[in-house]
């Protein structure tokens, strides 16, 4: 079967994409000279100072990436014997190769969720099934906003979650790798993050860059400042303690300074919005509900599968079930979108003869 | 006392100098659409074929700093219940916060040295002293070349001490953030790096970008590829694997494509021996030797020191001692060297009455 | 409700019984002046023959308790990054605290049972949801016989477990802290042990004592001794180094010396039969098939629950369910079984009104 | 050269010698019927009170062994981060085969002393030379009291040290394997305990039995109970909770119940100072100055060593100086000590030719 050229940009996930142009000139612009190491330096109290107009009185740690970012805060949330309750589908739990095991010596305490959110009452039933010394105690609970299953979790789903959390001594930590795609679906603007963040009871947050434009680069934001008292010891310990920090700060000040991270975030919703409805009517292809943010998870007729990925690769998601995982970048183009959906028409079709 | 302006790039340490403008370029050209995360791009393929021509049949993993570098490497050599013996003033024993016990769980057994160098009788010494399963087993042996008081191993001491170490079974980890410097001050060329650990009987080398012109990048290189059956994995583990990885991939393209590596490490040791010669006849320092490679570590009269860090700040060393550490960079330049010389001068005279 | 005296004996579980008379006459006999520490003595020495005349050619380290033996077998067989399979209700998951994670620093994939086994295709579901070098790599396959529900793995089962494991590079580790049960239940002599082991291919035993009539000591037992190569460092560095093994050796030699550890297996497994033949028929109480070994897991009145447990204390087991768990002990009698089932009968009744 | 039976009690170690009879006794007492399991007993009870008789208001844990008793305390007083502070011949830093760094994940900080002694002054170099983020902070001060040099601090030693060290906001482990001897060679009665420890300023103490005369058992004394919030969940996650903890319990119920301990601490004490007396006017050993508790550190002719050795063992301590240890036990008899001298006398002339 012919198929025109694929998309410039492809669907596999957002970290594929580039940095976004801003971006790559703070880095340029950052490199003047001199500068003291470790974040003594004017970019990094710039982009602390971004951060605190964002969400307020926080302490604010530049981190490499994002599983640095989660390991960090899940080490400072959590104290001795002690355990990590997330999702079955956490990036924590299946995606960092066991790091917060190693690293932070916590045991994760999955859950089962059909869509990636925890609910309040599992926290309830969590703590009656450890009580006792023979099993780890929940210390803290890190659920992911947006879900790696392209979920959401409403401002009042947050906030009470978080409540009941509190209510049991459990510190809330949110990973928020894709969080400029989350605020941007809730609303778009800084009131919506503070709403499902500081106003929602979270305490720490990862606040990925990394996925939302930038080369590399993710942050630990302490919306409790108290729970960072030996965060910058814990950062230098877990390896993620950046020497030339100004060219992860410079960056982050490109993101941030002016609404761009939303910019971006928008961007790769509405791609995904985009790609949903015209895949939508495809005969043969099961593409589930319009995506809350930036990524869809169809099921495709078996023999389009290999194709499709040839043409224009992606992820297998669930193999068993001929699912996979598109996902859009805060650079994806309607043209790519169209080039796309047209390939998986023509390929699907093809594939159901 | 009046002085004149400090010089456009101070002596505080090789990380304070920004990127080399090749570095900016490489990663601006590097932001081209699309590519697939996590080292599976075109960037890191040429990067690992960089790494081959200049050490044989390697296998290289990049990572983020050297921190992390280090622990990657030390948990990829040393085995359950084993322990690293290292120089007491090696950077994984007094400037990592612990990572590697954290992370790694390995004891580090240190031992005193006058000069950051160990010598062979001290690895006999330190496996006669562990035998019995009461104590923790050497099984790697990690050095620093340069080390961190900016001395350097000879070839022959290098082959001398990884001879012995694999005599008792040890691996050989070279913590080389400076090897640059090493490499221009010991001969310059690719041979040389050669000699210094393929030959030598390196088993594994943490290279450093970071300190020699990058904006962020070091690399664990395999000189024994067997030794990297989980390293991938560990890696992603430890934190440490870049997921756009080309940024990383392409900064070490810059350096090392044309030998600029070199040049620069030339150019800092060149520096620090300008300041050695310019600082060398000044009453009431003490110099020292002429440096190896880019650093010095002088006296100075007790009440010349806050007045001359306040001018141009640097760090201090020893404080008992009066000592202090003045370090050169890549882009260090002769004219900064004459200013900060004739400001060192003026405020040690003033300071002497 | 007029009740009887409570049993002498009761069912809260098997580590509420004592020690074995020959145990603590062994204990006695011991102490017999000095002897060298560490297990460098003769009660030691033959301890280990012991073992051998079960299993055959093993390397056994004897520890203190069922926890510390898990935890170093799982250490000695899971490689870096590797991570441990096992059930989702296995005594490493879900009581002991976190220990592997923590000290071993490997993740548990725990899967999920109706019955506490483990079943070959999991494990191929595992290898295939684990491929790349995000995930923790499984390298150790734990397994409980009895499991932790009283269920048995038949030989043919561990069997085809082990050989699917192996097939895919996977060690395998079976937690025996109810072995004598387990062994006594499947045919009752050392043929019987070694089936389920040595030939069906399990590589480590953790072989429990403490249940069945020591005051306490178990034992790790290394089918494959060439796995045990950093063991007994490892068993230093986990704190289960017994400085006068002596005393944990003569109580082996007690229990296995002669066969007793069958005898006792099968006494606890006998009144678990008994106990499960007079509750039969006692109206308002589900409970269940007959033991495999010698728990019993019945669904009681709610209203009985607290009045039987306030008489003779047992654990409840599913609160939500008002499942509980009774269990026997090597030196249950007859007549508890008989005055405990008379007690279930009247207080069940009386709840039911 | 012929040479008379060796002595019935050697001078290996005080973890040679067997269990006092009480404690053997209180052993098969204590094997009476059902008791819960984990603490749940009345031996245990009243172990707690005899704890609270000797401490005031402590909470006590008991454990098997004194390594976990250390690495247990280590991990309740020592945060994320932070570094255990310790003489460079600690048992924790030589003689555990990194169990502090593995479990706890503390990096040690090991100081040189010339008698096993830290003095105040080396607490403030350590906390100068830790400033930043690039240093693991001081959290813990460990100290062994008796040292395992065999020196002990005086109360006025300890008073000053934890005093400096609560300064400076760390806490302080003693490390008491050999308390029993400590506290019967400065004053031989609980008053003497509780000024070395609770008065001094201690935080947590590891309580010695199994040197001591039970066959087996320690204990972590917390002085100040809320360093024990977490402490029980961390036995079971150290893999150090008993199950059967009533046999360890009544251990010390004979040790403590009217002074055994002491008693037995004076004993071995006393035996190492009759040796000394009796081995200090042979021509040709350097037998060093009286021993302040129950082990000597004597210099012998090199050719005396092994055929001593062979006669009667006992370990190395330097080979390097022909230096040897000779330890006494609760156990030691002055006819042993005769009969040992003897030999020693004997076999040192037949040496020197």
């Amino acid at each position: 079967m012919a198929l025109p050229p694929p998309p410039a940009r492809g669907f596999a996930s957002d970290n594929t994409a580039g940095a976004h142009p801003a971006v790559i000139e703070a880095i340029a612009r950052a490199n003047d000279g001199h500068a003291l190491a470790y974040g003594d330096d004017d970019w990094t109290r710039r982009c602390e100072t971004l951060f605190r107009d964002l969400f307020g009185d926080v302490t604010t740690l530049l981190t490499f990436n994002g599983t640095g970012a989660n390991v960090l805060a899940l080490m400072a949330l959590t104290g001795p014997a002690e355990a990590v309750v997330c999702a079955d589908g956490a990036h924590i739990n299946v995606d960092e190769t066991g790091a917060p095991e190693r690293i932070a010596g916590v045991k994760l305490i999955d859950l089962p969720t059909p869509d990636g959110k925890l609910v309040p009452d599992q926290l309830d039933d969590v703590v009656a099934a450890t009580r006792g010394v023979h099993h780890a105690q929940p210390g803290t609970v890190s659920i992911s906003q947006a879900t790696e299953l392209g979920t959401l979790y409403s401002v009042d789903e947050l906030g009470a979650l978080c409540e009941r959390a509190h209510g049991h001594g459990l510190n809330v930590h949110l990973d928020g790798a894709r969080l400029a795609n989350a605020t941007a679906a809730l609303g778009g603007d800084a009131e919506t993050l503070r709403a499902m963040t500081v106003d929602a009871g979270i305490d720490v947050v990862s606040f990925g860059g990394t996925k939302t434009g930038l080369i590399g680069g993710d942050a630990v934001v302490f919306l409790r400042p108290e729970l960072a008292r030996r965060a910058e010891y814990l950062r230098k310990q877990v390896t993620q303690l950046p020497s030339k920090m100004r060219f992860i700060a410079a960056q982050f000040g490109a993101l941030l300074g002016d609404g761009l991270w939303l910019e971006l975030g928008h961007a790769a919703n509405a791609a995904a919005a985009l790609l949903h409805e015209r895949v939508s009517g495809i005969t043969g292809l099961e593409v589930g509900p319009a995506p809350a943010v930036n990524s869809l998870f169809p099921i495709l007729p078996p023999a389009a599968i290999a194709p499709l990925q040839e043409w224009s690769f992606f992820w297998d998601w669930d193999v068993a079930r001929h699912q996979v995982r598109w996902m859009t970048a805060w650079d994806t183009t309607p043209a790519d979108v169209e080039t796309f959906a047209a390939g998986v028409e023509a390929v699907v079709a093809d594939a159901l003869g």
